[in-house]
């Protein structure tokens, strides 16, 4: 499938990464190449520099936002929760009609220290805001439950665990299911409508203290029944 | 132990049974004995009158909230989370200085409908408040993550799953912790200070939509590390 991946973090790697590595035709998503590709400084979370990793992973390609979702039939947002609605401004309403977006992202506010806020909670969610935005597109919110690594390589926490789906169109679920499943998930639950993304996203709060107590972030949720 | 437990709903009921199965004291206590024991209709949720329980468990006193506090070396609070600070109150300062209060209530606002929203959350917790109006008090919050029948008996689930403790006290932890594994929990994590209840109290949204989807509150989390 020909995939964009919006974002350069660590999230937007793991994701493009294992992407490229089952076979997909995977272009990454930045607001602006030239300057994605001019930075030699590893991040302010200490990972180096996208264009080492873009060297990694020659069968990715580096494109403008609204260029990746141009060209892409699926879309994944891997922006921070609070660039989110203006990278997909970037992407352009119209280059993401009719496409599957998958939503990671979460509401995250920094601005009063760690651990951080929500921007957005309880009667409402990142995940509505996002399908509010862009109504002609199917928003399926999910993997924002759990660390980057785990999202695409469940299996290296050595038992199952779950993920959620959130999101309006059942077809587009179902996409994402298949998706989410040959990266190695096989406890998906549907949690029914992209309001049900106000679950989801309101689990950081005890994820991040988790992530304190447990001294990792390498864990995930098990719903066990 | 002496044990106080206040509040006479589902989940006062199933702590009350269990305790008192394991052979503590228990007293349960209520806003009006004689009003609750006067109570002859199911209630809204089509549970027994209180009467009926407190027949089938002669081993079990009812009293006032401050009665029942007053005679008890660990109180748990079992009322709703909109009662849980008047209820306290009733119970009395004075009778909860000094001792443990495992407070197991969630701030479920039921006011515009299902599924509820929280009336405190994110920036501050009821956990914190309960903490706040009895300073001289040890609170510990646990348990309000899971379906009382699940509280005190875990095991049930065939495999298993995580609960958290929440609080300020690391001697009363210990002592809950106890307590805890006396109903068969195995997985305890101290998330940290009465502060982190803003997490395992945020973790109530996707509980309710996860029994949606699941059509059964007869689940819990593992977090698989």
């Amino acid at each position: 499938m020909n995939i964009a991946v919006l974002g350069t973090g660590m999230v937007g790697q793991a994701i493009a990464s294992r992407l490229d590595d089952l076979g997909h035709s995977v272009v990454v998503g930045t607001r602006d190449p030239q300057a994605t590709l001019a930075r030699t400084e590893p991040d302010q979370t200490g990972n180096a520099p996208f264009a080492a990793w873009l060297d990694a992973h020659p069968g990715v390609e580096l494109a403008t936002f609204a260029d990746a979702a141009a060209r892409a039939e699926l879309v994944v947002n891997a922006s921070s929760g609070a660039a989110t609605l203006e990278v997909l401004a970037l992407a352009g309403a119209d280059n993401l009609a009719g496409k599957v977006l998958v939503d990671i992202a979460n509401p995250l506010d920094f601005s009063a220290g760690f651990p951080p806020t929500l921007s957005v909670k309880d009667t409402d969610s990142l995940g509505e805001q996002v399908q509010r935005a862009l109504p002609e597109t199917k928003v399926v919110k999910t993997l924002n439950t759990l660390t980057a690594s785990l999202m695409v390589d469940p299996r290296s926490l050595g038992e199952s665990s779950t993920v959620f789906v959130s999101g309006e169109d059942a077809a587009a679920k179902a996409t994402v299911v298949e998706l989410l499943e040959s990266f190695g998930h096989d406890d998906v639950i549907d949690l029914g409508g992209i309001e049900s993304a106000r679950g989801t996203e309101m689990l950081l709060p005890v994820w991040l203290r988790l992530m304190g107590s447990l001294g990792t972030g390498h864990f995930n949720f098990k719903v066990v029944r």
